[in-house]
């Protein structure tokens, strides 16, 4: 436990990769609000495994509005946001059940719960449960949207493969439209190509990659967030490491602070066209203090390549403590970056909307 | 706001840089445990400016325990623990008042209160909150040395020097003790040097230097933290970045992984001499699903340089709404990053005794 | 706002009465709990609708568990737990949309939400949520009722009819039994009987009638609960004015209190039997300063008539903005108390579960 | 634990009677408000023991604000609200160490700490840290003031003698101004004098007695509150049973609700003289559904009588599980209503400010 997040707009997770169903409960929507169900559906699009590069597991991620919405407007109530399971091939699992898979959640699920985790499909620990992130997250980006807030994602690395970096200073329109209408959002289509190649090579070889999302939020006003515990960057990090397989974040410069001197990592006030209070960089990426600037909030964070391979690897039989080979059955991405950046933008919407300072 | 952190051990900051004292109320400890003064001293001293390395303020960080300990013993009430700010020079920000200072909190909060954020010395803002984090992290840090649990950290880099890596697999002993007695933590006794170097160049051209830190947990058992938003990466992170300059977190190869394949990346199960489970790398640093593997928890957290800097820099004063020059006064660390040890130690411990599944 | 109750198993409601379907998320729950669906089943049956003394609407209340269980027992994963809308009447509510019922939450409602409020069958405000408590309270006695802890209540009045008490000093079982196979538990028959006469005639009438429950609970440990804000009464009547109609609560003497001096309303500690220090008396309810004290906790709660009368009532039509006359259609209890008694046993071990010092 | 309560202007209390100090922090107070140090004054006076019907313990109760404001203005940092002890006497404590005095939190609280609570003076559970919630609460009040909500109390019952009603459908300034300028409010000076001969009486015979308070909300707008776990109700009993001695609580017509009918009992909606929607009577007590319906709030507590009283009482010895008799020595008062009714209000406060739908 805590599958609750938030004190503004509640959302609490629920559901395990061959359950019934996974969902999301999101309280603290405000009565009024107009749910396009299409404009839900093309989101949820964006996760959903499509092509080559991703499982063969297909499921249409119709997301079931079980309460809180009347005549497609919100009354006030929590939303129960519901996605059934379909196509669950529970079988695959019989011989990671005692035998858990390196790098997977298995070993650490077996101790925590005393064996009696859910091992089918990875469970609770399953990426599947971002299906139900996206849902939630929909409704936060929706509200935001409606103040003008953006956010937009991109894959920024795929193993030796970089993508150009997003507009640090201010919204490039027919760049974020691109990237906000892709389910493979790359700026560049070299880059892209690329990444693709790499994707497939790995597929190839039984194999499976990491990579890197950046992200950015345009139109934020300065102001929300806070000091102490409730920093911007505390609050979207720590939404952030919810989605499986994150092991990274920084924000702005992040690491290359760490090589920098003063005078040059500092961003300079200056007065744009408008007269605005802006800067003239952002290595701050937009948070000045845990509390927004005004600037475009930018960070990035890091992926480890899927587990769960199709190469035979070393592990411990739990049952005879014995050592042995393992070979992983079941049917799994080569690479999950591409469909995590619709997850990773619903995330960031759960935590914006929940900010010091953000008026609901 | 949030100056409150965690569910079991409830951890309050207050105080601001030049008010009457900071401190931090410690709720949930345990009736019946011993607080040494002389170690609670001895751990604040590590995080105090002594040397040249560090700013001039010169503050006693004597903690005064102001409720929740009866004869040295706690009582189950919350704790008070209260430090007098002594050494301010408030009469050093009167012309920051109007001209944010590039990259530091000014502008984030004077938009954020409405120009009525306490300026002096960076008022809730300023590295000196730090010291209630540690006064508080110490009451936690010896819940879990009860328990045979020890964090530990280093400072990795400063500019362009880095140090040894702690040990990825098993705590060294040795090792771990030299840094824990030191106030300048560092593997290397070459890297220690150069480093030292580097900060005091950067100080004489009246400038900063950023850097990381590694850390640690040793013997933490296997099975704590949780799935969902509960993750102990999730938990880490939030509690982690509430340290001002903090910028960047990454668990065991954190941005690594997004270059690796995953079979290179993955950690195997073996069995070592005593026929338990564990790894034959620590890529994971130590968590699985969000959950404890029983290996060392390892991460690395980035700090940008100290945005107060000597030089003359670009801001605008917010009074006219013009460009101009700021040449800051006031006495600031060249390089916080020494200092800031004990405060991610500090930190990490508040997150820990709030793990799911650590009982109280 | 807020669906959410609980720091260490959370529940979470959703659902309005005319929705698809209402339920909880119910999260913490240990991994390896059977969980007994007749035993479930059996309970919901006590707060089901049955007879003449309460609405016509027929709802099966089948609980359906859409996660966190798997083959019976809990996997460590939250529970959501369903109970879908059947027998839904929305067009009884078309009058009442703009004219709200004296006394119901239509106005509060009408203005929190300004208008969007689900108003059919009383949306979120409808006593049919209780259902949804009772399945997340069912997963809490479970709990609760593992370590030997009993929950029990009855109708203590009906309008002019009284029950006799609980016993205040220790369980008695034959009562207990009795009390917890009904679905109108009164522990005299002549009181039942009275009851059931005066429900009738309020019926008839077009009319309802309040009462009060009574509820213990018995072999509670002494040391749960909390001074400050965490006391047992804070949590206890936390959770029982969630339930609809609820407006009063006292533990032990309760208002009486306010006409006893102290001599009389101490309760002395003596050794029992067992050389174990009880108490002569439970004025305290087994509650001392926030904490229990190993009596049995003991509490009443008061219910107002159910607000949706047939006899014409004078309200104002918004629209308008003139005074009127309602007639309430729709299907409604005379008497909601004994269906109410399964639904504080079950808040209350909502409660009681995430008292400070239960450990899960 | 859990010294800290709501979600908007977090309130975390800390001390015990006999502890340096006692205090709050607030956080959550936004930036820019005025702290009138007179006004703060003058309500900590009400509070405070002053005369015959009080304890004889005088304490300056002197609020030393040691963060949070600068220049008697609100800088957005959490306030230190901290108060000295400097009357405390502990050697009156020693006999009670290990002999619980009846129906006070030494043994529950002996059993929770495992003897290490501090038994000085009551420790955490002395109705002394109600001069913390005083000052935290004076902070609440004048954010409620600020927007012409006023909250008002009186002793509605001491022993046999029971006061005048508030008026429950408008405020009565003449009368609200004489309870809010008084240490002993009471509406009715006849009324006033049998309570003060009542109290007396049991004073000189070594004994206390309990009463009851009446508080009032008035001008609070409609909307405020929620359906589900966040009533009105739910949170103002949460925070008025964090007040030691409060053994009851009711709402509007409270327990009379459950003898009444529903034609009875249910308030009619009318249109007064602005043509505004208020009810013709107030059973309800300004909460319909949990959400405030824009009539004055208004609800009851019940105190129990003090329990330290000078007279011989039976005890257990827990050293030697003998029982024993009991001769409490130390200065208690013989009747706390009076002084109570500040902090209900205070608490009352500090619950409202965090209802939902209130906009900080």
């Amino acid at each position: 436990m805590s599958a609750t997040f938030g004190n503004k707009i509640k959302v609490t997770l629920f559901g395990q990769s061959h359950a019934q169903a996974i969902g999301a409960i999101v309280d603290g929507v405000p009565a009024g609000i107009f749910i396009d169900e299409e404009r839900l559906s093309a989101f949820m699009d964006r996760r959903r495994a499509k092509d080559e590069l991703a499982t063969k597991r297909q499921e249409a991620d119709k997301v079931l509005i079980k309460s809180g919405v009347v005549n497609s407007v919100t009354c006030g109530a929590p939303l129960c946001l519901m996605i059934e399971n379909k196509d669950t091939r529970s079988q695959d699992y019989s011989n990671v059940a005692m035998v858990p898979r390196p790098s997977h959640s298995d070993f650490a699920a077996f101790v925590k719960y005393g064996g009696n985790n859910d091992i089918r499909g990875g469970g609770q620990f399953s990426g599947r449960l971002t299906a139900a992130m996206c849902a939630a997250g929909f409704i936060c980006l929706e509200i935001l949207r409606a103040r003008g807030i953006e956010i937009v994602s991109h894959v920024s690395r795929i193993g030796a493969v970089s993508d150009e970096k997003l507009n640090q200073l201010k919204a490039d329109d027919a760049v974020n439209k691109k990237l906000l209408a892709s389910s493979f959002p790359v700026i560049s289509e070299v880059a892209k190509d690329k990444m693709r190649e790499e994707v497939l090579r790995a597929k190839s070889e039984g194999d499976s990659v990491g990579g890197e999302i950046e992200c950015a939020v345009y139109n934020l006003p300065a102001g929300l967030g806070s000091d102490f515990f409730g920093s911007l960057e505390s609050l979207i990090a720590s939404a952030v490491f919810s989605v499986p397989a994150v092991k990274g974040i920084e924000f702005g410069a992040g690491f290359e602070f760490a090589q920098m001197w003063g005078s040059v990592a500092n961003d300079s006030f200056i007065l744009d066209e408008n007269a605005q209070v802006v800067t003239d960089s952002n290595n701050c990426g937009g948070i000045l203090g845990g509390i927004s600037s005004g600037l475009p909030l930018i960070f990035k964070s890091a992926f480890k390549p899927t587990p769960s391979i199709a190469k035979a690897q070393r592990s411990v039989d739990l049952k005879d403590n014995k050592e042995t080979e393992l070979i992983i059955k079941g049917r799994h991405d080569p690479c999950i970056v591409p469909r995590a950046c619709a997850v990773i933008e619903a995330v960031t919407a759960i935590a914006l909307v929940n900010a010091d300072g953000f008026v609901i």
